[in-house]
């Protein structure tokens, strides 16, 4: 099941397109160059996870690519038709019609959200692209789909993963702003590569790193860390992530859960991250907006911590991860 | 103009859609990915210039993502329909007519080519994906479309380059086929990112340099270099161009040029190309399907050569290119 909504000037709801016929022009720049951006984002019981952080992420990728995109209320318009008629068609696939009520909580982010059951997950995308060739319009749609099932399984049973060279120098991103480095572009084949690469050879998933050693991200998720030291009163807990400024994109779901984890008396450290410093962490993730957090079992076939350690800390970032927006 | 014909096993010769509506389903994974290859092909009076070759690399590119893309017969036979669409197309709009008949040249690359006339070339756009998010069928397209008017005119003005870094190391293809640095995927972003660069920083293109300091070749084209020394008969001419293992795209047009060079006495050198051979040169080009032969006037601001020895070289490579299919 997916819903698309274009974003148009002329219908403020943003325009609903039938998803089974086609929708885009042969000849857009999205399709023909992978120029745009995107945004991934889940929808927990008809609340939008950090829909400010997304939006603003967005415009900095479209400023990196001198993209001119929407602007944010016409994005949270048509979120909000999307997650309106999808849960209605929802609804009408299971029998049920509770789906088809208006949900006010969709556009308001400072709503309460009491409820991480994956029985109504969705999965929010936001697309836009440079155009046709040769027209001055950018073309903008949100699609709302189901989310990966695969996701939803690695969050309990946890990932194996592959370190692999992203090529890249962690020191390129800020002297040379033609490479992206930090924006969420279409141009996606390689991190696509990377993981199928990861698939054919036993793992789950990639950690990229740099030429020079460092640590970076997954091809679709933020890299975290954990040391857990003492017990009771003096327990110490630090929650470790790479560096921004080493050519990474900057991920919502590591931001939210680090403001999170401070508040709840973890301390906090940004890299850098060599691959050492995994080997020796008591727990590492991999977080992004949909699959949330997934424990990461064996890097390059070496585990991680113990089974203990890694559950105990992933069940108390899980907590943190449920009470933030 | 635009002629679009997607590959379709049910219609042989391929399916002629209405360039002018949607075709693509917005779930399409080169739309949301940038996840597929393509290529880009000039026709000169009907006749698709080294279609074998691009054919080739369309496979090898494939081969590198993983992707099922149709047989070389079925792109034929897609590619001589949008030809012969395009033409009609362009008779229809000039009111001559005589672009309706059918051209067989088409299909045969062994037919002679003895017309480097602008006035009747055409650029064909292959394009295939790794189609809808969920689906098995890769999306595949023919493209006919008019040259772009400054690419024509900088194959007689020439252009003004600045050198970028790539991030790269030039030795990281090999042991990072994950990276998918010598497949031309639709993953552009970073190559549009660099020209709109250059362009905003004076110059009109760009040479990639890798982070080891190496000449790699341009967004969009392959660099050559030249060096001419002596008169008459003991003339010495030396074409030069970097070596293809340190992660470029192995150029259609740099490979043709080669072998028509060698016919004709010059001879053949491949890096590792430096900034400074650049500087030294007596001509550097930028080399393409379609725009073929761009002479470099300026690198960072730096006149390469002088315009005599450029013009010189470039009507004599010109030549040759004329004579290659």
């Amino acid at each position: 099941m997916t819903v698309l909504v274009f974003l148009d000037p002329s219908v403020p709801a943003g325009r609903i397109v039938d998803a089974a016929v086609p929708a885009l022009m042969a000849t857009d720049q999205g399709a023909t160059r992978g120029d745009g951006v995107f945004e991934s984002l889940l929808v927990v019981g008809g609340n939008i996870r950090k829909s400010q952080a997304h939006l603003d992420r967005l415009d900095s990728s479209a400023r990196a690519m001198d993209l001119q995109v929407p602007a944010q209320d016409q994005w949270r318009r048509a979120m909000a038709t999307a997650v309106k008629e999808f849960r209605r068609d929802r609804a009408d696939a299971s029998g049920s019609g509770n789906g088809s009520t208006t949900n006010d909580s969709t556009t308001n982010d400072s709503t309460t959200n009491d409820s991480t059951t994956n029985d109504d997950e969705m999965v929010l995308k936001l697309i836009v692209t440079r155009g046709v060739e040769g027209g001055t319009t950018p073309t903008a749609w949100v699609q709302a789909s189901e989310p990966p099932a695969a996701g939803r399984a690695q969050r309990e049973t946890g990932v194996d993963v592959l370190l692999l060279d992203r090529g890249y120098d962690s020191s390129v991103a800020d002297r040379a702003p033609w490479l992206l480095l930090g924006a969420k572009t279409l141009s996606y084949a390689v991190n696509m590569a990377a993981l199928r690469y990861a698939r054919a050879h036993g793992a789950d998933d990639v950690i990229f790193t740099s030429g020079d050693g460092r640590v970076l991200e997954g091809p679709t998720s933020s890299v975290l860390l954990a040391h857990a030291e003492g017990d009771g009163p003096d327990r110490i807990r630090r929650l470790i992530t790479p560096r921004l400024d080493s050519g990474i994109l900057p991920g919502t779901s590591q931001g939210a859960l680090f403001t999170a984890a401070k508040a709840a008396g973890w301390e906090l450290g940004y890299g850098p991250v060599e691959p050492a410093d995994l080997f020796d962490a008591d727990a590492v993730w991999l977080i992004s907006s949909v699959r949330l957090l997934a424990p990461v079992n064996r890097i390059d076939g070496r585990e991680i911590g113990t089974p203990d350690a890694r559950r105990a800390l992933t069940t108390e970032l899980n907590k943190l991860i449920a009470g933030t927006q």
